[in-house]
């Protein structure tokens, strides 16, 4: 299964192929099944250290990446911001090497400055080390684990035996928020396009500037933007919910909680002129009453949350796994 | 053993069954003998996960929990409220939703406002979810896992192959400190008045109102109030001391530290008029000088914190582990 | 190996004699074996549990030890300050007895005020538990840990199967900067005039005062003190830098960073007049630019700065290892 992956780190989707977008399906459908079982554990990367180095708080996406090394029976270390060195004026790059030279096998990083995993990837690179390094969310970058458990929670729901990526081709799927700001939806697009979807991607003017049309690239799916919700939703299969950083408020990007819930708000009542079985989805944490009503959230006919939660884990252990293995 | 044992959650000892109490003394009374071995583990939840959501900060409590579950085998998630997504504006549960779609089999929950572990373990049976909720402390309300350990304490030195309820039938025991305000104490006046005990609670009146007297139950213990210290002393088997929160005194409720140690403190001297085998408990963490003096705390001859803390991973690894084979 | 070890607790180098250096540096050997393993673990401590109580805040030594005593099998806890019970006035020593009632069988301790890991061992005596304590840093007085990676990655150097002793004997170290304040200077002194090495201390005269002549030992080792740099560094072996507090500044000790960094900071420059096979140590972490320059850090032809990291996993395992097996 691993044969078609040569990747260490896992950066950004912009270039990920195909071919490894379905290796990373078929690896989480496998996992999924062992977290079904009463001992939900295989012995996978026993002794091997995967390195949790979160410079950005996070309880969500750490809990779930250390569960996901703890499952392959890997030893964790846990790294935040608030107790650590860089108070002391050591270097990002140093705190890394620090955490190689113990022999750390694998880096999970967050950090709120696009690139820095990237920028600890090339280190160990020039190096010569074999450390893989995981992207998990850099600034306004990308998160592109994320984005692949989007991507397995709504290709497992279409054939939850074979997710692959093409069982998305020509879905119509809304993206729906703060898509300037947010790095789950610049990941999201690579790979809802690369699948050959219709990606649209619906904010208010000033959370989605007219320039975003630059994004678009050379893959099957095409992209479309609006700054209303209703284009975006007409006849949509998925609707994906981002998060509102409370904080746009007061950067005047926004005039209220209230008028954006108004205006771009998921509710049923919106989700009428979608497909009749959309679903929606959310990357959490979610602000009730905001990017989604409360009732819709709760509704198991529409969200999909839970299981994009559930989808995590296992699309985790299996970018563990696969960067653990890689030949390259 | 845990034939008798039909709970998943353990939310509050108000209902509890002498049944139930004597499952939990026999089953931790078997873990203290794993306890005792070099290597301190069992295989019993391998693979399975306890996440300790602590909304209200602890070490003591939460290392103890910790350490249960790794001595069960369990992997363990920590939860500390200061690096949440709470203060991004996600409610508690959904929270613990997210950690149930993770695949979380218990949660240890501590929260400052009484009924959140209720409320969550309300959720997850709605759910339809095995999942096990176990109140580590909510608000002013219970802190069941405290008062077993206790009551294991007590039940051990008094017969230690076979602790059980009926071995503080009869017994007279003191609860001396601010019971008001005391989790602790409500839950250890259901299993003392369980167990046929005659309960005394002794504080000074504005931290012991009158109208506490409602609390007595149908159990076959009696419970007395008392505004000075001794005539709870006075026979009494045990003494259970309970921790002073200093900010009682900005609340006006307390004249003085000194003071109050004067006439509730806890020294050799008040203890005179106790049985002469007498033993002195508290919850910790102490206020040395305060609730109990210093070489009191530290006498082998009556002090039983050290037992008690020993006594709190053995009770606290039996209950995950009735929880996990609860057939309910 | 460990029939020479007789201590529980390792507090201060002050007493080491020659043959413990040696165990040390010799079972940190066959530890670093196992790290270059695919599967860097052994089942040695198994069911065993390591408290690392770290009362002053630390990222890069709580993470060594964790995972020193992860791959040793050892289950661990840690307690941070932060969110300990020492805000709610519970002292040191009833914290550290708490942890040894839960059933700790070995603590590593870091706290500010010098003196508290040797107060921590002596209750734990006095107790007569066989409970082992580690000094992992307090205030300025010793870090022994940090001085025997230092000694294992100078030994090893010179004989990477044999690391022993009397290899640094007639070599000439030089330690460089704020010795004053520094614990890691402290602890080094000691090991490196047991060696029989010629250490020369450099420092302004803020940070090394004349009365630390006064701290010469019966050791073989030679002691010597200098207010400039060169002299220290001249036909120099090793050259050991120490971090700069940035209060030093405040506290009117130093004129400027950049100063400090013209008159001690050490280049390629400064280099040429030791050995022309000098390497360059930092016990971490650095500020580069001010202790050593910043490309000096990075050459791996004179910088051992990322084999103490490595070397300091190995060491603590051996600490651990040898602690837990000591038949005193």
């Amino acid at each position: 299964m691993a044969s078609t992956w040569n990747r260490h780190h896992v950066l950004s989707l912009a270039d990920f192929t195909p071919e490894e977008y379905d290796t990373v399906l078929q690896t989480a459908a496998s996992f999924r099944e062992v977290l079904s079982r009463r001992t939900k554990k295989v012995p996978t990367l026993q002794g091997q250290v995967v390195a949790n180095l979160f410079f950005e708080p996070s309880t969500r996406t750490r809990s779930s990446f250390e569960l996901a090394a703890k499952r392959l029976s890997a030893d964790t270390l846990n790294f935040a911001a608030s107790t650590s060195s860089l108070t002391k004026g050591e270097t990002i790059l140093d705190t890394a090497k620090t955490y190689l030279a113990m022999g750390t096998d694998m880096m999970v990083i967050r950090h709120r400055e696009a690139g820095v995993p990237q920028a600890i990837a090339d280190e160990m690179d020039r190096l010569g080390v074999r450390v893989g390094v995981l992207n998990a969310g850099d600034g306004q970058h990308e998160h592109p684990s994320q984005a692949l458990l989007d991507l397995f929670t709504t290709c497992t729901l279409i054939d939850s035996d074979r997710p692959r990526l093409e069982l998305l081709k020509d879905k119509k799927i809304a993206i729906v928020g703060d898509i300037l700001h947010s790095r789950v939806a610049r990941s999201n697009i690579w790979s809802l396009t690369a699948s050959g979807a219709e990606v649209h991607l619906a904010a208010p003017p000033t959370l989605l500037p007219q320039l975003f049309a630059d994004f678009t690239t050379n893959a099957p799916g095409k992209l479309f933007l609006h700054w209303q919700v209703e284009p975006a939703l007409e006849n949509a299969d998925f609707v994906m919910t981002l998060r509102l950083q409370k904080e746009r408020m007061t950067q005047h990007l926004l005039p209220s909680l209230r008028e954006y819930h108004q205006r771009f708000g998921i509710t049923r009542d919106r989700l009428r002129i979608c497909q009749p079985d959309v679903k929606v989805l959310h990357p959490g944490p979610v602000n009730r009453g905001v990017e989604i009503s409360s009732d819709l959230m709760d509704d198991p006919q529409f969200s999909l949350i839970q299981a994009q939660v559930t989808s995590g884990v296992a699309v985790r252990m299996a970018l563990l796994y696969l960067m653990g293995s890689s030949k390259a």
